[in-house]
């Protein structure tokens, strides 16, 4: 039988030094480089992966956490298999890209929406709310976006989404009455607390509210009261909160739906890079204060 | 042409003074007395009704707010007409009851129940709680409900309802971990504020809220603020506002459900009579104070 070459390669990892409360900080995370062998042990199923790009989100935060956080802190990313074991994977294939699935599931599936129908997305050019606005569009629908600050908006969904000014508006304190004058059918919820009760007041009869995230609330010690819940009765509105992990079963009608719009160029995609597993810390911490424009991924390597 | 014969009678209003802030009095009511005629005028298709019984219903006190309140004070009730020009109504036909339809539209329609499921009713000696419970056990749900007093529950849900105590519990401060160790799939939202936070904390995966009331608020000139939405979000939640006008479509089928049960003796009722209209007032107040003992009514006249 012949022997496989063991080649051993240095491997580094950004580990928690604790549970976090509060906002955190860089001192949280601590970088540490160890080996480890390019290879899967024999008669292993095992697949052993290059990353190449790692995707930081929001829904992050909640794993930092203690004793809510139950998980090990998950991640989404691009890599290159290096070598398997398993029948599926062979040396060379890419796995996974971050797909934005959590965007069409939230909008189509939980949205319910309807051409014509007035749209508000709340962190209009984060990852998720960037892609939001795109499908409203191609619904038909009216969007009109929230996002930090007026850069961003411009840079993100202005410039490079190439939405027109009066259809996707910015403003960071939301003037429902102006923008959105006959009220929301449809609010897209990343940011929850204040933004949450100011919309509630705004919603039309029936509206829908998918609950993506709430990520003004991630790093508070106790979170802001939300006091017009009342409108949910006076408005008969559906509040829903759901995962993208609930719903992979309709991962090929996604491929189906967004893989000839992305090529026909109908939708874009604006990204915000760091580079360097050493600054992962750094770009995870960045979107709770905002300083990302556009979706926040870290080149870990290139091949 | 024959002359018909005109009578007069003396006619009792309760009319309120003034929108109302706060918690609502006595004194912000005024009996009126004046005469009115028992005829509808001649080729009119108007109806004349005698009111038999009246509904108090917590949705009221919304009515009394300015500038919220957009609708005159509306209710139900039990009446027999008088006079009719109408071709689908005559003299001594009676005219609608207060029929649960609310209860069984939020549970059925909103709630989704499954066998087995573990449900949870707030004010569950209260005119829709009380039918909740009733539908949750025949559709062999784990049903724990709270009510404003151990009084209410035992004479209400235990007493009358005959429901089996260790099924439908009674505790005013709630303690989940010990009623609803796994957790609840149907809460059946009549209170709003720190319970439904409360709740919001004990949701199962998947769970749902019909909210029918939020009565804990309609009182407050600021509503108490709830902190934990963001359980819709990891236990993927449903919450939905609803009001029972939005389904009157299903009032045939509703019939066809619920008045076999009435007749077998599967559903009871459990009502708090205030006679006189006069008494009115009293008794609608009575509800923000949890005064009444089962669903509360105003016998106006015995026929």
């Amino acid at each position: 039988m012949a022997e496989r070459v063991v080649e051993e390669v240095s491997n580094k990892q950004v580990i928690l030094r604790d549970y976090v409360s509060g906002f955190p900080k860089e001192s949280d995370f601590e970088l540490r480089t160890s080996k480890i062998r390019l290879n899967v042990a024999q008669g292993s199923k095992s697949v052993l992966v290059k990353n190449l790009y790692l995707s930081c989100d929001p829904y992050m935060r909640g794993r930092m956490r203690n004793p809510i956080g139950t998980s090990p802190i998950t991640g989404d990313g691009v890599a290159r298999v290096i070598d398997s074991g398993h029948p599926n994977f062979k040396k060379g294939d890419l796995v996974w890209g971050m797909p934005g699935m959590t965007a069409y599931i939230g909008f189509y599936e939980v949205g319910s929406p309807k051409e014509g129908e007035y749209v508000f997305v709340s962190a209009a050019s984060g990852a998720v709310g960037q892609l939001v606005g795109q499908f409203a569009k191609l619904k038909n629908c009216y969007v009109v976006g929230s996002a930090g600050s007026k850069e961003k908006f411009t840079s993100v969904c202005v410039a490079n989404i190439k939405f027109p000014d009066h259809n996707f508006c910015c403003f960071r304190h939301v003037l429902f009455n102006l923008r959105l004058p006959d009220g929301i059918d449809i609010y897209f919820e990343n940011v929850g607390g204040k933004m949450l009760d100011a919309v509630l007041l705004n919603m039309r009869l029936h509206g829908r509210i998918p609950v993506c995230g709430m990520i003004s609330q991630y790093n508070l010690e106790e979170t802001e009261g939300v006091h017009n819940l009342f409108c949910l009765i006076t408005k008969r509105v559906r509040m829903e909160g759901f995962a993208v992990f609930d719903h992979y079963s309709l991962y090929p009608k996604y491929l189906d739906t967004v893989l000839p719009l992305i090529r026909e160029g109908k939708i874009t995609y604006v990204e915000d890079i760091a580079e360097g597993l050493e600054n992962a810390p750094k770009a995870l911490i960045g979107l709770f204060s905002g300083r990302n424009i556009g979706k926040q991924v870290v080149l870990v390597a290139r091949e």
